[in-house]
């Protein structure tokens, strides 16, 4: 890609696998099991931490210096979304991809 | 809207316009009158600022407690983005749009 | 907004109502009634229609010319979305928006 | 990922790559060079490419059946955006994006 080096590279990748985990995880494996799985506090947190994913990573590939800003915000949001889903249970992969996104964009925003 | 009260439906209305604005004056003005208007330091800032516009509507539209959050950094970003098209000029709109978004994300994020 | 004529401008709001009120409507309504609404054909149905509108607006503000094809394919998930939504009942807010996003679109499609 | 197939999960990858690419280019290497680059045109074809593919991905990981109908617009639009940077020239890696993010919807959507 131009002009990206390779640690926003990596960043770029480590927000777009979050997304994907959080997207799919929720519509997939959540609304399949319901219960707490579908509960709104739990279900609108996965869902808004895929969008600030896919914005992060949006935001570098735009080139702009205020990608610091949203990395910073999704390192946040990704680590509160691994520790819900590490509550809730039988989400190790949503909880993993949190987790790397999240120390990803932490060092990206320093 | 289902759930949504009328301050944080002023608000999404504030987020999306200012989106629109700021997607249509890049991908229009901007491009046709070139110049200063497609330096990458302006053109990213505006492409960025339209991102984090629709991401803070769509947070607020999902229902979660983090758009308090997208809401800040929308009110940050909208700030920046009114002052740099200000300072470049024949962009109205565009500063007018920022400035009321940020003012109603400001509200929302308090 | 820059270029953008008074049919295209009003399905670009007809597409951001219908994109927002989708997802409320899945986010909030749905998720908290259960049972039918939060089936996976109707809940993924819903929100495919939410990013397809979104989707069809942001391409009619890029200004590109491809807007004719997304406004085809939102003008028949709309549609498709507003008979799911009829046959689960409860939903009419999003029935009418999803009829009316679908008439502009295939307007602008034409 | 949950429930989504070796196909589908590479088919996704494709257009995730697909929309890096496209938004890379349009925002790095095509502001930078002007001219040709950024002709509306051109540039409004490329952001296009980025969202629909952007779009595409979403559908799939969201689950719906309506991916195969994201998928032919997607392949369709690709292929237009493969050419269109082949006549202009000096982006290889996006022409390259774009048909294998083409063929891969095009499996897809069959």
């Amino acid at each position: 890609m131009h002009r990206v080096n390779a640690e926003m590279k990596s960043c770029i990748e480590e927000c777009l696998r979050c997304y994907q985990t959080c997207l799919s995880t929720a519509m997939g494996h959540c609304l399949e099991i319901g219960d707490q799985h579908t509960e709104p506090k739990h279900f609108s947190l996965i869902m808004a931490c895929a969008e600030i994913c896919r914005t992060s990573a949006h935001v570098m590939l735009i080139g702009s210096e205020l990608h610091k800003r949203t990395c910073r915000l999704c390192a946040e949001i990704c680590a509160q979304c691994a520790a819900d889903c590490e509550r809730i249970g039988e989400m190790k992969d949503c909880v993993d991809a949190c987790r790397h996104c999240a120390e990803s964009c932490q060092k990206m925003a320093a």
